[in-house]
């Protein structure tokens, strides 16, 4: 879906060849391997790298192998996260947890994050290694807090809600923005900054997710209907829309908050609160403040072979429909 | 339990103080990893990674370190099996599932594999990262093996219970006293000696494990009584025990095996079957055999410092009571 050049385009394919090479003589693992892989997702963080770590002095292999890792690592977290939300759906098809179960699902998202342990160690360099563990180990962190903030959503602050998304998804897409970087061996200070690049453009990745889940109640998305809200998630279109409600709405919102079945009188209703101008205006201020930091970093980075492509992947990102 | 002298002794308390050494400023993460690493483990990988390392060239702290990763590593699989098995116990407290929810248990397991992995960068040891990589991803293999396994028992073999073994136990002996040598720097035949040597006494020990399982029912072990079997796992005496059992015998273990709730009477015959004279020689034939390998691979080991408590381990680990 990303405009890219037609040389990061084959490299994105090849990340596909490399993430589906898998050779075990185990049917049962090859086969909730393949499911998981044939169905391919947008390969944003992949993207990420394959530009940052864009250079004369790097191999083509050694970058896919990087860029394969990363999304390796980001699958066995959405594998878990359905778990943990009890989805029905990944990326339009069944989700391993309903095709399977939950017990598969924790296994083989072990199975996969150890996997990308197992490329990773062949780049051999200690610092991307280091980032990559404690990226992991940051997600990991995000969707515990999550977890526990959910049990409170009366209270739920703003900064709580950026801190999460930023240990959820804008960590990933900083140490994608990082590695890439440490593998073309740059300078110091343009590593940190594709950082705080990534970092950035991950949170309104977020942010644009979120306004996307309501979106999806009127588009055709793939993406089920009000997902999050069923799932009991408030995202920053729910928590705008909650601060600007009339008391018994706002009520009437955290009433059906985690609820599988909404009556579609209600669905309606629901939509319509989160998807009122003060809330829609609030979500996409914020938004614009992060794509205009990931923009601002960026600036600073004009020099760099993948400048233009970087510039279309924010705005892409940002703008997206699904 | 294990007899070892004080200085492997204080090493083994250095190596939970590392463990439970987690400076998250998340109350909530904190606040599970306590519970878990409140209650010790017998850290016999741990160990086995302490006596393979010893050596008069390499640092305590660095052995320390290996045998935390390991620790870590373990202990991560632990949560999330209790998650696959729906376990309500764990070292004789309630399982994190059980306190807080599966989802939980998934993200801390995640937390916990991420944090070995960071550390194990920190040793800044290629092939030890690669070693223990591959072993975690074949504990998850083994995992998932045994998962589909166990949904046909009518027509399980000993082959496969003997492979499921190996990958789900013996995998991570193997790697700690694999990775323990290679730290010490000894040549390559001696680190495939105690590869050798983990893997059988790591097989052994899942087979005195199976066997405890059902010694649980007569002593007060800490473990719930017939655990392995309401649990729906078919294990080394069950397995035996079914070979040699009448049909209708047979038929009555699979009708049982798997159910949570069994009458104390049926529970009483259940361990009968199990007991059985046939079953028990069986699975003590087997034992002997990992026994006399483990032993035999420790023979060529004479020399090293290690060289008596490898053969109490060994021991102590194979006619242990819990």
């Amino acid at each position: 879906m990303y405009k890219t050049n037609k040389t990061i385009q084959a490299e994105l394919s090849k990340v596909q060849a490399t993430i589906k090479k898998e050779l075990t003589s185990e049917k049962i693992i090859q086969e909730i391997y393949e499911y998981i892989f044939n169905t391919e997702g947008k390969k944003t963080r992949a993207l990420i790298s394959l530009l940052a770590s864009k250079s004369s002095n790097v191999k083509s292999t050694k970058r896919i192998e990087l860029a394969s890792v990363i999304e390796l690592l980001h699958t066995a977290t959405l594998v878990h996260d359905d778990v943990v939300d009890e989805s029905e759906k990944r990326r339009g098809t069944k989700s391993v947890n309903q095709v399977w179960s939950n017990s598969y699902s924790v296994l083989i998202g072990d199975f996969i994050y150890s996997k990308a342990f197992i490329l990773m160690v062949k780049l051999n360099m200690s610092a991307v290694l280091d980032e990559l563990a404690k990226a992991t180990n940051d997600i990991a962190k995000g969707e515990i807090i999550q977890l526990e903030l959910f049990e409170n959503k009366q209270s739920i602050k703003l900064k709580d809600l950026l801190k999460v998304s930023y240990l959820k998804t804008g960590r990933l897409f900083e140490a994608s923005a990082k590695t890439g970087a440490m593998l073309a061996n740059i300078s110091a200070d343009e590593i940190k900054t594709f950082g705080l690049l990534g970092k950035a453009l991950g949170i309104a990745f977020q942010i644009q997710d979120d306004l996307l889940d309501y979106e999806a109640f009127k588009l055709n998305t793939g993406k089920p209907s009000l997902k999050d809200f069923r799932e009991g998630k408030i995202t920053f279109p729910l928590y705008f829309a909650m601060q600007n409600a009339q008391p018994k709405d706002k009520e009437f919102l955290l009433k059906h908050l985690g609820s599988k079945k909404i009556l579609q009188i209600h669905q309606a209703k629901i939509y319509k609160l989160i998807q009122s101008e003060a809330s829609q205006k609030a979500t996409k201020t914020l938004l614009k403040k992060y794509i205009n930091e990931a923009n601002k970093y960026l600036e600073s980075l004009k020099h760099h072979a993948s400048y233009n492509e970087m510039l279309n992947l924010i705005t892409v990102s940002t703008t997206r429909k699904i």
